[in-house]
């Protein structure tokens, strides 16, 4: 479970049942339980400040509560985010009919299971950073996410860098980062 | 080194060096040698018959040898072949501006290193059997091909299928074998 | 689980329990369940059109299951379907007893766990495409359908692909794609 | 080997030898051949535009060839680049002592073989982003790699992300992306 | 499950239950058990002698239950014990600001999941023999302890080795067997 | 290497050289060199006291240095030896027109690499011991070996044991102690 | 499950839960079920006829239900069983003991887990066949049977050949086949 | 390379080839090199100071280069060496006949490759620190030494630890560090 307290405004808690969530609520009402996340939240405040958006892209539905994890953790660190899940490569369409909110993120989480082959793909369509989640999702040669681990190494794209299996959190954390070093730019910017 | 003997008609080598094609020219002068598939052929008789082909395509160069192997195989078996080579998902637009020649193929030879993800997306596209030959071409968390191997093997795409790493010979054996069906149904109708 | 929806007239899913096809039967009386396979049929019309059929043979009975699913699947999508079941190397008299139908088959699927040496002996008997699905069956060193999965892949007999472990459907999905491409040249042959 | 072409300006070929840079001096004169990063350069023209810079450590000296294919990429694609080299976690001190480049840092690469612990022990100090490079270096339980691979996944610092084992290159490609991404805001406000 | 019997005095039954315990209540009354390690101790009359103690580490929290495993271990056996636990590589500071037990520890026993970095630092900060632990803690890539252990064979620091993966009580048998070896020693000076 | 010293009268060397051989042919001029089996042999006189005779089998042509370091190493000690090679399972009419010999053999000695099925077949078809040697022959998925060696462990036939990878000694050795045991009794009874 | 019928007259089941047993007693009162082995027995009436043994031994407790999986199979085939557990190579004395029973076994199964050394030490007392049965007991690096396993098949000593992991029953068949080829001889002098 | 350098007065190189030595020996004639062990020492003065030795293991002859690395460090160090090279557990006889010398080393250093069984049995015979050290010889599944590293992980012998495969300085450096903790306090009883 990663656990993360900014500044006593905000708390959040992954790999959490509902039961942890209904305990934390023994302590106080302001708490929030997202079950497809497995994810609760303390006394959200944040708001996300800038235009820029951090986009959460799936493979498959399966994927989704990965996705949903570095979603909300991102979304709890202050940022915009737009999901695009169920994109998987099999099906080109699905992703070349969201080209433009593809094309216009600023940041891009790819969470995929069994081949993993998303992120290449991704990557390769944009020229911002991509940052891979394999996921645990599928069966057999899936080794509980050790293919999409691999696929997402060997990325032939450029721009794409890897968490670990299943790191929705990790993930956030990092394109969180990457996105408010740009955005304090252009406060900056705006400052002025 | 795969050998096949057809009839007393053609011969084909797998894997040999140029010493050996010229070994076998000691004998007969009727061989080729084809140095990047690592083929020699004796006596090539063989034409297609039909208009039915096979479509053998690579993610990047690197993968030429083994794709190389497949296709002269392949056409040593009286099968029309064409080439798509480098075209990795890394840069989409390299398949979607070759649709056409992809969507009239009656079989398709994906052979990919690195992260393999050629065959789910060709996959997806065609609705004919899709032969994926992950190849050694890579390096770190290629592992030989074995990353291509298991993304192949995990691919969400339907008739995908998978032979071992490199086995450029193998692939286009099943491939021919496919589209001999095919056409002998094709003969059998045309002779009616 | 696969899903497959084939213009609004069949459904099928796989890896379903009980409770789930139950809870289709909600919707529509039109369901079937088959235990073995773990599938349920929605509105099943289809009827085999040929006399080509699609083999599925297993190494013993604890492969009947994967097997099953590819027999379904088959059936499902339009197909004639034999089985030979339990009929592992390790007795060859019981392969070499039934030679006739693995002969006359169209395409065969081979589904056998342990050490799968089954898709080689038949991939030798027959000159058609053999269609390799390694189960998840054994223990120790079976390393959940692992030595089976490397022991297809290194098959010797030309002719052999591999599907992912378990993937009854996979396979059966290009069993029954390369099946119609001949009976589509067939049916056009009667046509005339 | 990667090739990047940037504008007709700069040319770059990693995992070159000094026969491959001679042959392209045949071509142009204004070739540079490094030797310890493996890489090869054509008419350099980039320079760094702003006070950002990359900075680029490893555990040990053997792992400065791949952290000099990092170096030598970037400052080709327009960063300033600084090197911490040698500052290996078995002792601190030489970490800790230069606390004030690696804090300052806007990007951050951490090269490293044998444990790979570099990139957790980095993460943990600054609050940017880290990409780790698993390298090649060392024996035994090493596997080429994969042990540093492995650590620098599980790491427990945030911020942290990894490209392929030994891929300097890649590392330098994102990281580049990310500094870029700050330095347009900060020129964008600079320009104002 | 190791069982220790120290000449009658001493039983040590390590990964039991409380259930397994309760057991051994039923014959004596002289039975202690520990929850977070797993331990039940009969007739406990060790103390340890000298003051030269063992330290024992752990990277998180999670950790504990080995390293617990460890302590009370190593307590039994006659030696004296100091804990620090949750000083992980990723935050510097707690372990910069724990030197001094650090320092003066006579063995370390170091346990830690993930990443596993914890060893490789300890071993780099003091002279004295670092017993490394890797534990099952963790997701993904930590493979149950695996990259954890690698990392620990790995290590640069010198005087770090290794034992199997969660073997708290391998690793405390053997830290006491070094600290009782000093210690004799200078009894056997004390008695001069 | 193996070395043998059988009573001062026989000595086998395994894995050698040619040069190897012809240093010790200094030594003595009795000695014997085998280049398929990489073996020498010095001052042999041994000859087979029976008619039980050890078959070994192979799978291809290019397991038979194992098989030959197999059969050689078997006279030497005293064994009557059969050979029949490259009777792979993907041509079942090689092994079914050998019938005879395979079913009148004492021991049987299977050394396969690829697919590595050879054993489960040659087990099913005898009721003797079947001493399973993987071999490193072949390319990809093979891995050195390990791919047949997996197949071997998981034989479905009863009576099949394995020894290491190319231990064609070691298999010889196991399969003479066997013979013996045998003869042993025959020439007890005889001696009646 | 293994399942075996010997002429009607009994029938050996493995794996088996007692309520299978009990399930089978519905049928005949001529079950015997026993619980460390997880076998049952129906109409058990073999006799051993020679005073030649097989002997079981054990590295230790844990290993105790493969190990009598392995001897009550080979009893139900004919054979005399000697049993020796609990005699892991960690404490030499409790093997030298027991050279007596050692030296005199006809053939030795030897069943053990985590270090799996047991059959190299035994292999090198005996010059009789050892089979070697890798069991699934420990924990962390013991991998499930996979680190015995590989010490078995690296084994030092000739005579020791390996079988699946937890594989008793295959063991005990072998050692059964073996033993009886020298029983039949024996026989056939005492016939004389 | 470890790299080591004692005050100025002792320098050691390990893994060097001769010509690396004549290389040294142009700076300064104090250098030797020892072939075996791949080590040059310059300017060595140490004696040891007690009669305490560390005692140096192997199983074949195959492991002294890495046990020579040892040694030859141990010594350097200050510390008297023992050696007892090719005492492989196939021959229990080696070691039971050497007992002496084996229970009377202060600290025990046991180098083996292929199964890796020697420091469990000599673990179970000393009650004094075993330092295992896996070595990359053997062929087939030892893997490079990986099957000798997990049997030495799991060795059921307490007072066992591992370090890298072929790491002899590694475990010498340790050897060294326990056994000099011991004579600091008998030079300290000494003194006084």
């Amino acid at each position: 479970m990663h656990m993360m307290d900014k500044g006593g405004v905000n708390i959040l808690g992954t790999r959490a049942t509902r039961e942890t969530a209904e305990a934390v609520r023994q302590v106080t009402e302001e708490v929030e339980y997202h079950a497809d996340a497995r994810i609760f939240v303390v006394n959200r405040k944040t708001e996300a400040k800038t235009s820029n958006y951090i986009l959460v892209v799936t493979g498959g539905t399966a994927d989704i509560p990965v996705a949903e994890e570095a979603a909300i953790t991102a979304e709890v660190l202050g940022n915009k985010v737009e999901r695009l899940y169920d994109v998987g490569v099999a099906g080109l369409h699905r992703l070349t009919s969201n080209l433009d909110i593809i094309l216009k993120a600023n940041v891009v989480i790819a969470a995929a299971g069994m081949e993993g082959a998303l992120a290449s793909v991704v990557g390769g369509l944009v020229d911002k950073p991509v940052i891979a989640v394999p996921t645990s999702v599928g069966y057999g040669a899936s080794f509980g996410g050790v293919s999409a681990l691999l696929t997402m190494l060997n990325s032939c794209a450029s721009g794409v860098s890897v968490v670990n299996i299943d790191n929705g959190f990790g993930a956030a954390y990092l394109a969180s980062m990457i996105n408010h070093m740009t955005e304090r730019s252009h406060n900056a910017s705006a400052a002025i």
